[in-house]
């Protein structure tokens, strides 16, 4: 059940996904996530000074980011950004038009749209999709959501983990599109996390901000980062009890919460825009948290030690590179790099090692590299794919 | 004649580039630039926290960045990075016999390796090619001297230019390398000026940084930054009278010399690897030039923005999102954006123009984004290329 069921899996909610005929590829484009009543939710938005009207929308719903909220409405095919005073009309028209079918205000309602920039949206259609998906809210096939909110993602991307709470089974679930335009901190992505967790908004908000630090922040595909990226947690409160500050409930909660995400971020990673796998990019040894996360975000997004990775090539010189040119501090002397299970350079020089058993973790899924700049306990891990020439083509021949 | 000579076209310098065998392309990968006696020596180097012995010795050499130096050996097919012990006493090396065969001592001649990373530099063939480049040095040919220092470029890249300073012609003349792992500081870039001006070392260190500021690290090709860039400056004194600070034929020195070092920056980001033209991103309406500079990189940066290019797609949204992402501040309804003769955006908002005129423009070369910010004077433009498929079969193809 698992298997097409996550994001109404946990107690108190219902989606819907349908086709209203933005996109021209014929596939579903409008989705609608809500909860049976209000709900406490957690709100993260795309640090991009420049901001589609939707996020603007949904920082007026939440201005603390976070509250509590009914739903979400989300389309994708185009992003409303760029369309001025006339976008911010039609971001408060969708959250309007869904509240009033499912017996919510406009401003419980949260609104995401992802696609192309500058252009109107098509408001005609997407009110006749908004009726269309309020009257599928039963139907339970959560794999139309999810693709509703795809544009260029190939693969449907979902996770569901389960705790003990209180002696009751709770559920995270979560959704989430990406592809391209990734980079901390969020990005072209938009992630929705339903949970029946009883948990108020402020303790909502601080796992899940917890939880994105580690996993979809630390995502890059392209080092671009996009005008419209949402992430939304809801927690309906229907299974287990009350979790509180400090305990060990919360902790079990925010485990399996951060586990959900860190899945949705390896698999948004692993289907990057021409992706053919996953980099793992394990740095340690740092002399902070925050700079172990420089020096690994500055491999996973170096082209040069992505497209090393699509050929193949043990290529440690620019793994070296990468963290030399970074503002994490590095001594040469001290720095180690490991490629899947062999060590390539240690203490500042290559070091022999079995090539065949190289070329053949490079070919598998995911490439892990372990660096170790030997100075501090400061460690972070990024998540990245390889860079292809299928990234070029598809964005090469994406248009206007 | 300036067709074929440039690097020895400033009175008082011999130049030699020759085949020793260290590429297996068969194509010249060793070249010596020497003055007829020490002369005064500017001297910059990559920011990378690991670099290679070479620059480690260079910066032995002249260890304030400015000096007096006889000249410098250089190969191409082995960087000398990561090599350890080993590798400063194989610079050393290669200084000390090209030293002695120009009759100079080994602390006046520099260094600069580029190639591979982490492989010991093959002495005994170097050693050869010193020999023979120096019995070359009277031969003039200095495409030779070019292709020496050439890795992954396709063309050979120099420029020349001359003024008139107390009566005579004064010649600035250059020459690069470059292709990838092209961003600031420097990069996997080498970069050679003669000149004839008779210029103090401080005084041309000043005239130098200004120069590299403006050009070549106003260039990008991949955001990624390589061990062993140098850039270097010599000045014979053959040419013009003695040029004094704050003067006028300062300032003719410091524009000729800022002429050449642009040339040769927009020639190499037109040789960027797979490039097929140049982008310059001219930011203007910064609050500070040092603003201007975060937002032009931040576009010229932009692998989305640089693949519209390479795709023909006028997507002003994608240089917007570089804009709005990077660290200037932004005010959207403030800002505006064209490309070449177009205005796409203005203060927030799309506007209308011809597709064809701009699909013209951006099948042509230079192509030109300008981009104001509307907040204040500062104004920066930088430098880079389109991104092809070609980069990544050249990168994933290369092989350790």
């Amino acid at each position: 059940m698992i298997g097409t069921r996550h994001i109404t899996l946990p107690k108190g909610f219902h989606a819907a996904g349908v086709k209203c005929g933005i996109k021209t590829s014929d596939q579903e484009d409008l989705a609608i996530i809500v909860a049976d009543e209000r709900v406490p939710a957690a709100l993260m938005t795309t640090s991009n000074q420049v901001v589609g009207a939707p996020v603007l929308w949904c920082r007026d719903v939440l201005p603390r980011g976070c509250g509590k909220v009914r739903g979400i409405v989300i389309n994708s095919g185009n992003s409303n950004v760029c369309t001025g005073k006339r976008g911010l009309r039609d971001a408060r028209a969708m959250a309007a038009h869904a509240a009033k079918l499912v017996g919510a205000a406009a401003g419980e309602m949260l609104v995401a749209s992802t696609g192309i920039i500058g252009h109107p949206l098509p408001m005609t259609k997407i009110g006749r999709g908004i009726s269309k998906a309020a009257k599928a809210l039963g139907r339970r096939d959560d794999s139309a959501v999810v693709r509703a909110i795809m544009t260029t993602d190939t693969r449907e991307k979902s996770a569901v983990v389960q705790t003990r709470i209180g002696g009751q089974t709770v559920t995270v679930a979560g959704i989430i599109k990406g592809a391209g335009m990734i980079a901390p901190s969020l990005a072209t992505m938009i992630a929705v996390v339903t949970t029946d967790a009883d948990v108020a908004p402020r303790l909502l908000q601080q796992a899940f901000k917890a939880g994105i630090a580690a996993s979809i922040n630390a995502v890059t595909i392209d080092s671009d980062q996009s005008t419209s990226d949402t992430a939304v947690v809801m927690a309906s409160g229907k299974a287990g009890r009350r979790i509180m500050a400090g305990s060990a409930d919360y902790r079990k909660f925010a485990g399996a919460l951060g586990e959900v995400l860190t899945a949705l971020a390896m698999a948004m990673a692993r289907d990057g825009e021409g992706a053919t796998r996953l980099i793992e990019v394990h740095v340690a040894g740092a002399r902070t948290d925050a700079e172990a996360k420089i020096a690994a975000m500055a491999v996973a997004d170096s082209p040069l030690v992505k497209t090393a990775v699509h050929g193949g090539d043990p290529n440690w010189g620019r793994i070296v590179m990468a963290v030399g040119k970074s503002a994490a501090r590095v001594v040469p002397e001290k720095l180690s790099v490991k490629i899947g299970p062999a060590a390539v350079f240690a203490r500042g020089m290559p070091r022999k090692f079995s090539l065949r058993s190289v070329a053949k973790h490079l070919a598998g899924d995911p490439v892990v590299f372990e660096v170790n700049l030997g100075l501090g306990k400061g460690r972070f891990t990024a998540y990245t794919c390889d860079l292809s020439r299928e990234y070029i083509t598809i964005n090469a021949d994406y248009h206007t």
